[in-house]
């Protein structure tokens, strides 16, 4: 859909993802760190459930691309027409990333299937995305071309990087990256659309001005800028939180050993052992 | 062959191989998994027949190519011309693939010679077939271009995941990536076959509309989403089939050892003992 | 700073970095070699120092661009028109090496900060710099177009090579690869700008001249020769130091341990032990 | 020197370079494989000697390119003109491979430079051959340009492999990938010093018939294939050679213990056993 909606749609559906992962890489790793063998199984139910709605999302988009009122409505080929074939593109794009949804969740479910295959799936659709992409701006005024092609220097970034995890798996080096990627791709798609199909009635930009290209290429430095910054901020909260959390149960169990001492109070020290 | 049987031969050739590998990974996978030391005998044997088998069929294509009626005929250069240089330079694409076979071949069958040298050469042939496409489709309509032009990403994207397992050998996910790769290959030939040369006396395709280049570039997204598929069915069957030989496996050794208490029946087991 | 001082200045700035990194990383080299738990403390307390001042180093940068005469005075918009786009894409470009120093300081302060983010910052950095760069030369004459675009070569290098610092951390090899292409990129700048705006009235160069294409690209291979001169002359330098100390060092013990022989030199030789 | 000669010289060095690593690199393999700690002292000389010849052979480049009577003879710039700015050029690209071998030869006489340092080198000066190349072909007829950027890809594919080494020191398949890519390069330059300045008075080629375009990529291919040969039928020979000196030794031994047996032939086995 080019329209603000149709940008605003995927946008919003990458930050969300994007902001989700900033905050569970994060908790992820310090969790890793202390204890290695605990909380697995709450971890492995998260992934179940992110992969899940990874894989409801784009079927949404899907939804929102066919049955928009000019949408192809599941039409593909008639009077020897294609019909709305950008539409269709958009459809496909969603497609290749609820598929990667679905193996994340095989991944977790099913132990017979070999850890990596998510990641590479996962490396297919953003690279599938980038490919229909850089086919898809063709005919379009410089403006509207290059915001879009800008798009490509996060997705084929974020292609490799994701194809890295293949081989390195569970590197937070890495999963952090991705993750600033994604929130790079959502706010951009945001700001495509305020861009291409200014919103609230302001002024158009000029799609034939350099200077609007040489501000947009800028831009989207910040944006990413941004990114770092969101994903910075949230791995910092989790790791206050943690500790936080971490002094506030050592202090129950310095209060326990204090009871300890109290021969009186072994018996309530007994039972309340098993909470830890 | 720049007619329909001409692209149909290397998309079945690279449909047999690619169907092939999407059983014989995942079954050594499992085998591995379990018994890492029994049947590997077994597999040498099967590695050499497919290697052969790999060496025979682009021999098929070389002779398909050479002896058609208006083929080269191992004609060169005469009267100052080059002779059907398309059809030679074909030939030398099957060749490389005739060389990878017997590098496999030699791998297996000499210790001498290091691993990973099978894959180097492989990851070479696939680099040759795509540095030849990409030199190939010059002063060609734009469809016809545009439909060899997207097999490159195919081709390329293989031959760096081959040259990765140089390094990462026996990589199951490689293993996948390489062989959905492959029957991506074999499905695109067949597709282009019908786009370019419509077999049942379709209309042919307008090879100047853009609305075609469109539709042409997400049908190979969806070309590689079936070939997802088929190595995603393959592999569960392959896992379902050895899950099912095990049990029943199992189940007669349950048997006999219900037979060991029964003191009358001890020497059928002696004997028995030998199957497993 | 589209003049003499506006290429001195970065060129003046990369070179001051990486001379000193031609002497870190050999000292580091040397003496994790010899013992690798001493003195860790007092490179922690370098690094701190080295990143602080690669955070300051960009912000100076940040204010000569914003603040000279014809700058943008923190000014980016008015009158329907964009001001100075150059120096705020400058701006941008110093604004991620500032970030990346912060990082780097981060990563030594504070423990709970993975290893390896700081060399991905530093590698989007200076990505970032290329990618600004490429967008950043259209329109201008075929020299000066020329000559900023083979820096791109030094700088997409020296991203491809910290990325894979983040996975081969200590790598002394990579750690003097990047040394060289940053001295690399500082006498680069400095040629830039001798070269677009000759600062002692020389005669200016033809900027349309297919011949002084070709010699500053021969110019710049030079100038990596000379880079890797350097890096190779420090080395030596910091190994020679290093050999020198430790005899000087050894000497003073053979010293003392003659003296323990000498019973009457005990009392000295208890003192002196703690110097070591 | 845009000659045969000068295409004929850059061609021999690449092609004895190729053919002697073909040697070297299946005999350290091997002489590995059986006993790893012995003869390292002699492949220790053999590397510093094969370094001092790759770093006298592009020296004899340099003095070729300056000294013939067309050339600079030393002289850059004169009368506000560059001077023979080719053969400067082809200068800069043998001064880097000399460069490599004193990096090589530096490397394997003091043990403080680190390991891949030779190799980091090699690479770069493999790089920058190629990154002249690149800026080196503009302004000419389409097939001289053609059949030179055909070697990109030898020399680029070479850097790649080559800086792969850096981390993967010793990667047999690696250094056979290295060799075959060098004596492609020797070849090839041989190829175009035929196409290009045919040396017995044949008939020069049309250069700007698209069929000589397609039978020279073919050609190239054919060529590698050739380069494959000879490393592999090298690497047969090497290994037979082995395998008969070992059995021949291993006859003597037995032959020995045939004497031991003999107890009035003691003597001589007590003086025999040195060889070994």
């Amino acid at each position: 859909m080019a329209n603000f909606k149709g940008h605003a749609l995927p946008g919003s559906l990458f930050l969300i993802v994007g902001l989700w992962w900033s905050v569970k890489y994060p908790l992820k790793y310090f969790h890793q760190k202390g204890k290695r063998t605990l909380l697995t199984r709450h971890y492995q139910r998260l992934e179940i459930i992110e992969a899940a709605i990874r894989t409801l999302f784009p079927v949404i988009g899907i939804l929102a691309e066919q049955f928009v009122p000019d949408g192809p409505h599941l039409h593909l080929y008639s009077d020897s027409q294609w019909i709305k074939l950008m539409n269709w593109q958009h459809s496909t794009m969603y497609l290749f990333f609820s598929v990667s949804g679905l193996t994340d969740m095989l991944t977790y479910l099913f132990s017979h299937v070999p850890l990596g295959l998510d990641r590479l799936v996962m490396a297919v659709a953003t690279f599938n995305e980038g490919f229909l992409f850089y086919h898809h701006v063709h005919n379009r005024p410089p403006l509207d071309q290059y915001i879009h092609s800008l798009l490509l220097c996060a997705v084929f970034g974020g292609a490799v990087s994701i194809f890295l995890e293949v081989i390195l798996r569970d590197n937070i080096v890495l999963e952090l990256f991705r993750t600033s990627l994604t929130i790079l791709q959502g706010t951009w798609f945001w700001q495509i659309g305020f861009v291409l199909f200014p919103p609230f009635g302001t002024q158009e930009w000029d799609q034939n001005d350099h200077s609007n290209l040489m501000f947009i290429t800028m831009c989207f430095c910040w944006h990413y800028l941004a990114a770092l910054g969101i994903v910075a901020t949230n791995y910092s909260l989790v790791y206050c939180l943690l500790t936080r959390l971490k002094r506030h149960r050592e202090g129950e169990i310095i209060g326990i050993q204090q009871l300890k001492s109290d021969p009186t109070a072994q018996k309530a020290l007994l039972s309340g052992s098993d909470e830890d």
